[in-house]
């Protein structure tokens, strides 16, 4: 451990907590961070001065409100949301289906937002939940949106399969990505789970890039698929306005 | 600036970044946190490797996807939030006025989601957002359940008046907490604006401590006062059954 530095064991200690750990006490945080019980009590003891970790009654950390402002300030997560959520609404009153909004971290989906359809498909996604990019609507839509190294990279590598029907063969995977840039809509059926589909458009930032994703999930059984289309491109349109995009010459795809 | 510790200059750097400052190029952050430029390339550069900051093609810097994600685990941030959602969207569609969620930190309130009602009056929060405790409904909601000594700490400071109508007497305010835990209500009327009125209930966490507030603004001049108190309480109280409380025997306040 004595081979990090400085902001990287400060760095550790906020590493330390995750959705199966979201409250630990002072030597769960030393354990899993790889510090002397020493060093974990100075640098937590800094992050709780500070607001970045706060300290229950019983003693047991958890991530701090001060750490959340400033959180709120990234562009690729509240501030997005905020932007976002409107149109989402919108978009769950139309359906009242599960909507969801994600972004691309390197090769994985990461979920910023979604909000559950009350009778909907049990979808067990929640805020910061990371899925491969292959097998979900959102995920084919930012790969497809990607650069053309990050597509070559992406079909090297090993395909991993969520139920029989998730693509794993990189020519498949090349053509479905080609058709999700020519509809503007990719429509990913039955490759997370057996009983749901999803239908995903891309949202554009101010210059045009494909900066975020926008899907419905209902159950695979639902025959209202193409009605769901013009929903979710026209909420992905919404949201693309709202951060300073403008149609003009380019055609939305 | 040589007499702060590692971490604390590690956090000045993260503190550098605010709503007013959101985007950041290295000068900036090195001046905005008081460290050199030599200082502050070596804690952008780890911050930026572990995800916490994000470099744009311009070279300007901005909180990242990895902060977010560790701050979404924070229990008063995007955790508390989550549970609220939906009890918020109720709300909203029961009333379509601005719909907001706000915990205490100090002597302030902090709104940690907010719906904005498309018609209704222009309020201007933002998640994230900072205001007195004794002029807003969620505000006083929050003084009021808080322990005896933040009270009688906070009657004692100047209280600042946003419109001659704001409560700056220690008297008058004493009255109206006591009203406020009497009827499990607030209502700030034109207190914070002279055109708004807000509404509040306290949102309570597991073992019945006041956690939160919920609160509806509307125009002053709008005569449904009465009728938006059951459905804020009613909202409240959902979000307070959410995070594990159970009525008993206790009063709901």
């Amino acid at each position: 451990m004595s081979d990090r530095s400085a902001p990287e064991r400060l760095l550790s200690v906020l590493a330390a907590f995750d959705h199966a750990h979201p409250a630990l006490s002072l030597t769960d945080i030393s354990r899993r961070a790889g510090l002397t019980l020493s060093t974990a009590h100075r640098l937590v003891a800094a992050l709780t001065s500070w607001g970045a970790l706060e300290r229950d009654a019983d003693g047991v950390y958890h991530v701090g409100l001060r750490l959340w402002e400033v959180a709120a300030l990234a562009p690729r997560g509240l501030a997005l949301r905020q932007v976002a959520l409107p149109y989402l609404e919108d978009l769950y009153e139309a359906t009242h289906e599960n909507v969801q909004l994600a972004v691309r971290d390197g090769t994985e989906v990461v979920y910023i937002e979604w909000i559950a359809g009350r009778s909907s498909v049990g979808v067990h996604i929640r805020v910061g939940a990371r899925w491969p990019l292959h097998a979900t609507g959102v995920g084919l839509v930012l790969l497809a949106h990607g650069d053309h190294a990050l597509q070559e990279a992406y079909r090297e590598r090993p395909l991993e399969a969520f139920t029989p029907h998730t693509i794993t063969d990189p020519v498949r995977l090349r053509r479905t990505l080609a058709e999700v840039r020519r509809t503007g809509t990719a429509v990913s059926s039955r490759q997370v789970t057996e009983d749901a589909l999803s239908v995903a458009a891309p949202v554009r930032g101010a210059d045009g890039t494909v900066v975020a994703a926008v899907s419905v999930v209902v159950p695979e059984a639902d025959a209202r698929t193409p009605a769901l289309i013009p929903a979710v491109r026209l909420a992905a349109r919404g949201i693309s306005r709202g951060l300073g995009w403008q149609p003009g010459a380019r055609v939305l795809q």
